[in-house]
């Protein structure tokens, strides 16, 4: 039996009320703890479940902030023996190495669901929070089978992609997906810091792409590094000599930095793209739109009208003037059609 | 008389011929011209004007590729001793340089047309490439007031933004704006080139919207960077020093970092959003769509029943499973009327 009846969790911020809330969708009786009451009490208004601790809950999941991870899941393996306890912290190796070796450790799995995190605390919480997304499951050597197969159960239930790492692996991973990049983000953003606005003015959408996670919450981030801080560091010292040849380029043969610019090229194409393919090369179909209601709802109207099938879609807001530009991705093979057919509806639509 | 009635374009790629296409949508007489006579005859064939040289036009538009640009210039002042010549190199600073002081330099101003670029040649060309978008206009010291105004007529026509600038303020704001993201979009993409599949797995949005621009063009980067590589330099320089920061404090004091951390977000801050005002606070609402055809444009319309105004829109498309997340950005009062309207009509809709 992998599916658990009785949840315990530990922690009502955003990602632990999420749980709950998905988890007593699914019938699951779950029970809410939080240090904090206020947090308790808006959890279990908003149907979490019930307040305070389960007597004998199948799962543990402890849901508290990184600095406290540790402890905690220590001290659900002993005041529930019989529970598989989990947690949700975004790097793996430090509470791994606290939790083996100790009693217990053969019912934790350690767990990273990668749902984002643009608000927190309970009210910002969402039974559909995960759904779609990564949860990586991080037993370590101990971990019984079974107890891998109740996270992973929870993962599944809550709508997300479980796969299994272990704890090394998946810190590598996210320093170079996601820890590295912000880093890069922000120093990309720090550079605006003290422009003139006439410089600014001229952003166009790229470098909005590049600093829109510079503006994520730096006390988070803190933590997040801090702990990752090894695994970060290596890339950060490849990305150095990386930025150093550049500039050395820069300075004396200027098309030296080719290299690099095909080196980033070949880059992007190993992120997936849709359904875990390698990157699908859509074909932007551009629409000049009037920055007035409705017009947005409009446009998609119409291009679904031409039969052909939106992939992705971007809107550009520039500057100055009263329209954007609205990319509609589409089949390359499928962009002449929706532009004649927008065309014919009245839009300037090209190519 | 502001208003040119007969444009020469020398250079039938993406930009002139879609220049020329503009121009001729507004009535002016225009001339085609490129030492590729294939180049001229597509865009001839699709409406951008008379093939040859004008004999006597008001205005030259120089579009030719940038290692070219200095001479086509002089050579164009020489050529039609009473038309105002202009160029659209994405580097302005060492045309000026070449033109300044020449014979005919009072009749030369640079432009900066700030048109994306993901296709080139005169098929990819358009009329309405520019509507929308800044254009900068770059006199020299001695270019006469109604040579400005003649290129401004130009860019308005087009439904560009025009803006003035000196070369170098130029040169530095797009060093900072569009130059250095690149470098660094680049040097965060270059890091994923030899990553395990498993790694890259882990990718979300936040990877995606870094690494973006780093699938460009790099023979077109290469000569961008390398025209302006002393700005480039002097940036890249104080974004070391700041990397380096960063990583020192990894090593020694992960705290120290959150310094770094607020000037990014600081940063973020100036960039300007919608209507050139500082970046809104939009707030996002999340629906989870089944990846299949006509999810997108049902739920926009349905989200335009609310009667709340979508600002913006993304899409994020996850791995392994059948469905992603569309974020609908609205007014932050009006978040949970479109919540509430969405999960009305049965979509899984949450803030």
């Amino acid at each position: 039996m992998s599916q658990p009846q009785t949840v315990q969790v530990v922690g009502a911020g955003l990602i632990g009320t999420s749980i709950a809330l998905g988890l007593r969708e699914r019938g699951l009786d779950v029970f809410v703890d939080d240090v904090d009451a206020a947090h308790v009490r808006v959890a279990v208004d908003r149907g979490a479940g019930e307040p305070g601790h389960a007597p004998n809950p199948d799962v543990v999941v402890v849901a508290v902030p990184p600095a406290e991870v540790a402890e905690a899941v220590a001290h659900a393996l002993a005041e529930w023996p019989d529970a598989v306890v989990t947690d949700v912290a975004s790097v793996k190796s430090d509470v791994a190495a606290s939790v083996s070796g100790q009693p217990g450790a053969e019912r934790y799995v350690g767990s990273h669901p990668m749902a984002g995190r643009e608000r927190s605390g309970p009210v910002a919480a969402s039974a559909r929070l995960f759904e779609g997304l990564p949860w990586v499951l991080v037993p370590l050597a101990e971990s019984r089978d079974d107890a891998v197969e109740v996270v992973r159960w929870i993962a599944d239930a809550l709508g997300a992609a479980p796969r299994v790492m272990d704890a090394l692996t998946h810190d590598r991973a996210v320093a170079l997906v996601s820890h590295v990049p912000q880093v890069l983000s922000v120093l990309t953003a720090a550079r605006l810091r003290h422009a003139p606005a006439e410089h600014v003015a001229l952003a166009g959408p790229g470098l909005r792409d590049v600093t829109r996670i510079a503006g994520s919450d730096p006390a988070l981030w803190v933590d997040i590094l801090g702990r990752n801080a090894a695994e970060v560091l290596a890339v950060l010292l490849a990305v150095r000599d990386d930025l150093t040849s550049a500039i050395d380029a820069l300075a004396n043969d200027p098309e030296a930095i080719v290299k690099l610019l095909e080196a980033g090229r070949e880059g992007t194409t190993a992120i997936p793209g849709k359904h875990g393919d390698r990157a699908v090369a859509w074909a932007p179909v551009y629409v000049v739109v009037a920055d007035r209601p409705r017009e947005l709802e409009r446009v998609v109207a119409d291009a679904g009208q031409s039969g052909v099938n939106i992939e992705d879609l971007r809107i550009q807001h520039e500057l100055g003037r009263p329209a954007g530009v609205v990319e509609i991705f589409v089949l390359p093979e499928h962009a002449d059609t929706l532009v004649t057919s927008l065309v014919a509806r009245g839009w300037p639509a090209y190519r």
